[in-house]
């Protein structure tokens, strides 16, 4: 278990934005130690939410119950640590940061978690909205903050999940502000991409979500508001973490945040028609 | 539990297709057990499969792997006998027909199954191909096996589905003969449905599929196709059927083919874009 953390990219091979998914694995898993986006882009990143055996039926369910915040891309069988999302990765030591949590509290942010791997652990890799940023900026519509260099907004709702078993939480939407003209836009093109959050939750009115001030983001960073832009909140891919908060498992990791999986599979695949 | 068949539907309230889900669950659950096939017309129906919690992870995995032939619409808890797609309905009698399973035998086939729930059996239920017929005639493309008012043909393939845990079996497939002319607007119409197997797993050459002759279908009725016909194949909600009898659980139920559950949700509401 490294934490060395090299001050660059080898430029032979150019940018993080140009190296395969595995070159960009295999830095993270010698403990490059950054926020995945923007890596080997054109390809789908995955948020990871791992869990002993006797709590996985309750978050499979959960998933099946709120499709929109918690798209499965793909669960692993128990114990193992591959993936059908790219056959040569391993779970354990391939993402650039991971979260360990304890009866549901917060307790480390290591770059590897190989010694804490069991036999009963399943994971789970949920579909992030990298994914839709890119189909929205190919159809001409800004993405905030790719433009202001910063993590999306992100906010907890006064909207409950459904429930699953003993897990339960708020959803947690992210939020894009969109100029009002390509609103609809924004719509046609996220809807055709269930597997990676898919259409928007809710359009404009942050109130009525119990969002108080948009400023003040419960994750992420704040963005800047154009006169003419319209908040658009998606469902978000932190959900999981927030129900793991709220339903305190005995023991579960998950990525940190903004440091993703970085998987094989083209963002292309996930977009449908 | 009876199985008293009324001869005819009481007129007074017209035809099987113009009752509303509730009152074609009323009758189902009065007894009378006959296929569903046209009753409650434009309300969803659903295929079932219950099996005990010791099951249910490897079964909600099997469907999270295999989404084409096990599309999940509801997952109830463990032990309750209702679903959110109709809330006042007792899923232990108001399906026309069962099927118990005993290690992967069919062991009987009653109208009522009160007297076998447990309180550890998870219901799952699956989208159902009835829901997309509807919207081909709407486009205009005809249904061969509705107007010659039989079954569905359906084949078992040399297609493995994924996968999970102790379930595994083959690929169960429905094939429709489609108007050459029409096959591009049949595969445009289903892929916006993927609650209810969405596009076509193929299109034509039977053989590639392991299938030797289209006039011999493994489960429903042989059609008749029309010259200027291509076949076309759907993930059928079959599969899981398929499943149980490779992989032997101990117990399981399920619905009778085409004796379905039929809910309160409009067809509609999974018609995307």
């Amino acid at each position: 278990m490294t934490t060395t953390v090299p001050a660059t990219t080898p430029s032979r091979e150019g940018t993080p934005a140009e190296v395969s998914p595995a070159r960009a694995r295999e830095q993270f898993r010698d403990g490059l130690a950054v926020p995945s986006s923007g890596w080997a882009a054109g390809f789908t990143q995955a948020n990871m939410v791992v869990l002993p055996m006797e709590w996985a039926f309750d978050m499979l369910l959960f998933a099946q119950r709120n499709p929109q915040p918690v798209p499965l891309l793909d669960v692993s069988d128990p114990g193992s640590f591959r993936t059908a999302l790219a056959p040569d990765a391993d779970l354990r030591t391939d993402l650039p940061r991971y979260r360990v949590w304890r009866d549901g509290e917060l307790v480390d942010e290591p770059t590897d978690v190989a010694a804490l791997w069991t036999d009963d652990l399943v994971t789970f890799l949920i579909g992030c909205s990298f994914s839709f940023e890119m189909a929205l900026m190919d159809a001409g519509v800004p993405v905030r903050n790719v433009e202001q260099d910063r993590n999306v907004s992100m906010y907890r709702t006064n909207v409950d999940c459904r429930p699953a078993g003993r897990l339960s939480g708020p959803l947690v939407v992210s939020m894009r502000p969109i100029p009002a003209s390509l609103v609809v836009t924004a719509v046609q093109v996220t809807s055709r991409m269930p597997d990676v959050h898919g259409a928007p939750v809710h359009i404009g009115s942050p109130s009525s979500l119990g969002i108080a001030d948009l400023s003040r983001p419960d994750f992420g960073d704040a963005l800047q508001i154009d006169e003419d832009d319209v908040p658009v909140f998606w469902a978000c891919g932190v959900t999981p973490q927030a129900a793991l908060m709220a339903s305190k498992p005995p023991f579960a990791i998950t990525h940190a945040p903004g440091h993703m999986f970085v998987t094989d599979v083209p963002d292309t695949v996930y977009r449908n028609l």
